[in-house]
C-alpha cells in the first residue's frame, strides 16, 4: 500500500520536531493534516482533499486565507524591505487608527505575539505600581509568559480550594519565587475574587482579565464581575486590565465596548496582523509613559527586532480597515444566524449540547447547559472525552476543521453556504455520536 | 519653513507611541529617520535620502533589504496563506535543513521572536531539570524576558562585587522571586563563575551564553571558559546553552563551531527568518522530549498562534540556503577587508579607537584596546558619551546607518564599493570626533 503524503510527512517530522509538531494544536491521530494552499475559509491539504476551516488559525484570520488585498498590500509593502532599524510611517498610521477605534486606547505598542503583549503589559503594569504581584483567573489561558501561565490548566489534585484557588504551575520546574507572584480569582466569582484581592491589595500590581476566556468555556465576564472589580481597583492602586487578544474581533472595540468601565490596558493580537504575526497592548498615556526614554517617568526599556515590523503592520491595517462597523455587524449576523441552525441541528438530534461564544465566535459543550466555570467544565470534558474525540473525528472527516475545544471562529468571506454546510455537518456529527455522550 | 515629513511623522508619532517610537532603538534626535524603501543594502528615508544600511535591523537582514528570491518565495507562499491551524510541509523541510545543519541540534521548535526562543529555552531548562535557577553573565542580553533580563545594564549603583555580580532588576517591579531565579557570573572569568556555579549547583538548571555578547562588547567567550563552564556542567547535572540569535551569522553553524564542546539547548532567531518574524530553539533530543504532549516525559505545554507560520519558515529556509558555507566564507572575507582598511582608517586619524566582532559582525570602542569586559566598557561608554553621539550622528548625516553600540553587520549582498564607502567615511569621522575622545 502506498503511503499518503501527510503520512510520509509525519514519519519525517517525528525525526526533528518533538512530537513531530512545531504547535501542539496541530497533533492530531494519526497524524496532523498537512496544509497545501488555502484561500477564504477553504483549505486543501497534501491529499487534495478539502477543508472548510473554522479554525481561522485560532481566530486569527478575521477575513480568512489570502485575502488578495491583504497580500497584495504586503507584497508592495515587502517589495520595500520586510524590516528596519529605522521607524516607519505604518506604525504611525496604525497606531493613530488603533487610537481611534479604541477608546480605552491612548498610546499603544507593537509586538510580535500575543504571549508577547501579555508578558509586556504585565511588566509595565509592575514597573509602573512597582508592586510585584498580579491577579488572574483560574484556568484563563493569556499565552506562555510562566507567569500568566499559572493555574492555565490545573486539576482537582492541584487546584484547591475553589473560593480560594492555589497558583499551580503549567510547566515543570517554576520557582517559587514566580508561583508566589499570582494570584489566582475565581472567574465571575465577585465575592470570593474581591476576597483574594483584598488580601494581597498592597502588592498587587494588575489583575488581568480576559473578558471571554476561552479556556473558561467562553463564557463573557458579568457586568458586575467586570464593574465590581474595576471599583476595586480605583480604591486599591492596581490596574485593571484586559486580554482581547482573541476577543477584539467580537465588537467593532472588542468586547470592552460592552462594558461601562474601560481597562487601563489591553493586550491585543492575532486578528490586528492580518495574518502575520503580531501583537500589541495599549491603554493609559500616563501608564504607557514608562515605556518613553525621554520622559522623567522612564522606567521599562523594550526594543524588539521584529517588534512593529512593516509587513505585520500593512496587513494588519488592511486588514481592520476591512473589518470596520459594518463587517462587524454582518459577520455578526451571519455567526448569528449560525447560532441559529446549530440549535436547530442540536434540537433535531435530540442531543444535550450546548452553546457559548459571542459574535463570531461559537462553543459547543458536550453537556445540556453550558459549564458554569473552569472546574465544571473540566470534569464535564473529562466524562465526555470519548464523544468529544470521534465527534473532531467525524468534522475532521467530512471536511471541517475547527478549533479542539469544539469553538468555531467564522470569518468575513463566509456565506450562507459555508453556515449551512457547517450546521448540516454538525446535525449529521451529533447523531452520530450521541451514543457516546454521557 | 516647511516642515520636513520625518518632522510631522514623528509629531503625529508622538501622540500615539511611547516616546514616538515603537521600538526604543530607532529613537533619535531630533527625530527618528523614517523608512520609505530598502533593496540590499541601501535605505531611502521619506525625504529621498539615502543611506548604506549596516544595521541589518539589527543583524537580521543576512542578505540585505527586500531580497528578490526571498520576497518571491514569501509571496508564492502568502498567496496560499500565512498562517493555518494544521501543519505544513515547510516546517518538516526547514527542522530537516537545520539538524542537518547545526551539529548540536538533534529536535527543533520554532517561535516567533529571540525573546520567544529564549524564554522558552529556559523554561523548557528549568523543565527538564526540575531546577528553579538559571545562570547567566552579568551585561549579556538574550532578549526581553524578566529572568533573562536581570543584570542586563547594572550600573555602579546596583552591581555590587565584581567577583560575585548582584542579581539586579533590568525594569522597575520585577518580583524578588525573579530576581533570586537568576544567578549573575562574569563573563569569562572562570574561577569567579565556577565558585558561584558551585554555590547554586543543585539549584541550577542552566547556564546560558552567548558566544560573542552584543552588549559585553562583542567578546568571544574564550575556548576555555566555555570549556570549564561545560565539564563543570557535565558534573552538576545543570545544562549548557548557548544563545546565538545574533552569533550565528558568523559561521555556517554559528559560533558554536568554534568550541570543541556542544551545547546541550541553543536559541536561534534574527538571520533565519529570512526578515520575517521568527525564533528558534533546539538541541539534544531526550530534551526536546518535554514538548512532546505523546511522550512519558512530557512536561511541558507550548502552541503559540503565529509559532512556525509559513512565510517565516519559507522566507528563513530560503534565506539559509542563500547563506550556505561558500556565502559565508565570501561574507566573512569581505569583512575582514573591512576590518583592515578600518585599521587603516584608524591609524591614518591616530585615534585611540578598537575593533572587536567576528566574521561579518564589526564593532568599534572608543578606547585604545577593545574593553574587557560589562563594567569596563560601561565605564568607557559614559565616559565617551560626547564623542560616540557625534560620531553617530556624523554618520547618519553621511549615510551611513549602524547600530547605536556602534556595531556595523554586514550582508551578503555588500561588495568592494559599500566597504571603500564605509572606510572613507568612518576616518572622516575619525577625524571629526577626534577632538572629542577622552
Amino acid at each position: 500500500m502506498t503511503q499518503k503524503k501527510d503520512e510520509i510527512l509525519y514519519e519525517r517530522a517525528k525525526k526533528v520536531l518533538p512530537g513531530g509538531a512545531s504547535r501542539n494544536q496541530v497533533l492530531r491521530q494519526p497524524h496532523p493534516v498537512y496544509a497545501a494552499s488555502a484561500s477564504g475559509s477553504y483549505l486543501i491539504d497534501v491529499n487534495g482533499k478539502q477543508y472548510i476551516d473554522f479554525s481561522a488559525n485560532i481566530g486569527s484570520l478575521i477575513h480568512g486565507h489570502a485575502h488578495p488585498k491583504i497580500i497584495e498590500a504586503a507584497y508592495e509593502q515587502m517589495k520595500k524591505g520586510t524590516a528596519y532599524m529605522v521607524a516607519t510611517e505604518i506604525e504611525v498610521e496604525y497606531a493613530e487608527y488603533m487610537i481611534n477605534r479604541i477608546k480605552s486606547f491612548e498610546k499603544i505598542r507593537f509586538l510580535n505575539s500575543g504571549t508577547e503583549a501579555v508578558m509586556h503589559l504585565t511588566k509595565v503594569a509592575r514597573a509602573f505600581t512597582g508592586r510585584p504581584k498580579i491577579a488572574k483567573c483560574e484556568g484563563a489561558y493569556h499565552g506562555t509568559y510562566d507567569v500568566i501561565e499559572v493555574s492555565q490548566k490545573p486539576n482537582p489534585n492541584t487546584w484547591g480550594d475553589k473560593k480560594r484557588p492555589n497558583s499551580v504551575p503549567h510547566t515543570a520546574g517554576v520557582p517559587k519565587g514566580v508561583l508566589d507572584s499570582v494570584i489566582i480569582v475565581p472567574f465571575n466569582d465577585i465575592e470570593n475574587t474581591i476576597n483574594i484581592l483584598e488580601a494581597n491589595k498592597d502588592d498587587l500590581a494588575c489583575i488581568i482579565i480576559d473578558p471571554m476566556p476561552h479556556r473558561i468555556n467562553m463564557l463573557p465576564a458579568s457586568q458586575e464581575y467586570v464593574n465590581t472589580i474595576y471599583d476595586w481597583t480605583r480604591k486599591n492602586g492596581s490596574l485593571f486590565c484586559f486580554d482581547e487578544v482573541i476577543t477584539f474581533r467580537v465588537h467593532y472595540s472588542g468586547m470592552q465596548e460592552c462594558y461601562k468601565v474601560q481597562p487601563d490596558l489591553t493586550a491585543l493580537g492575532k486578528i490586528i496582523g492580518g495574518g502575520f504575526p503580531i501583537g500589541a497592548f495599549g491603554g493609559r498615556d500616563d501608564i504607557m509613559e514608562v515605556l518613553d526614554p525621554i520622559c522623567q517617568y522612564y522606567k521599562y526599556p523594550l526594543s524588539g527586532t521584529f517588534s512593529a515590523n512593516p509587513i505585520s503592520l500593512t496587513a494588519g491595517l488592511t486588514a481592520m480597515k476591512l473589518f470596520e462597523q459594518d463587517a462587524v455587524n454582518n459577520l455578526n449576523a451571519l455567526s448569528d444566524k449560525a447560532r441559529s441552525l446549530i440549535s436547530e441541528a442540536i434540537k433535531i438530534a435530540q442531543v444535550p449540547i450546548s452553546m457559548s461564544g459571542e459574535g463570531s465566535i461559537i462553543r459547543l459543550h458536550f453537556a445540556d447547559r453550558v459549564p458554569m466555570d473552569y472546574r465544571e467544565n473540566y470534569y464535564n470534558e473529562l466524562n465526555q472525552k470519548e464523544a468529544i474525540k470521534r465527534f473532531l473525528d467525524y468534522l475532521y472527516d467530512h471536511g471541517i476543521i475547527c478549533v479542539n475545544s469544539l469553538t468555531f471562529f467564522l470569518n468575513t468571506t463566509m456565506t450562507d453556504k459555508e453556515i449551512n454546510i457547517l450546521a448540516d455537518t454538525l446535525l449529521d456529527a451529533f447523531k452520530e455520536v450521541k451514543p457516546y455522550i454521557k
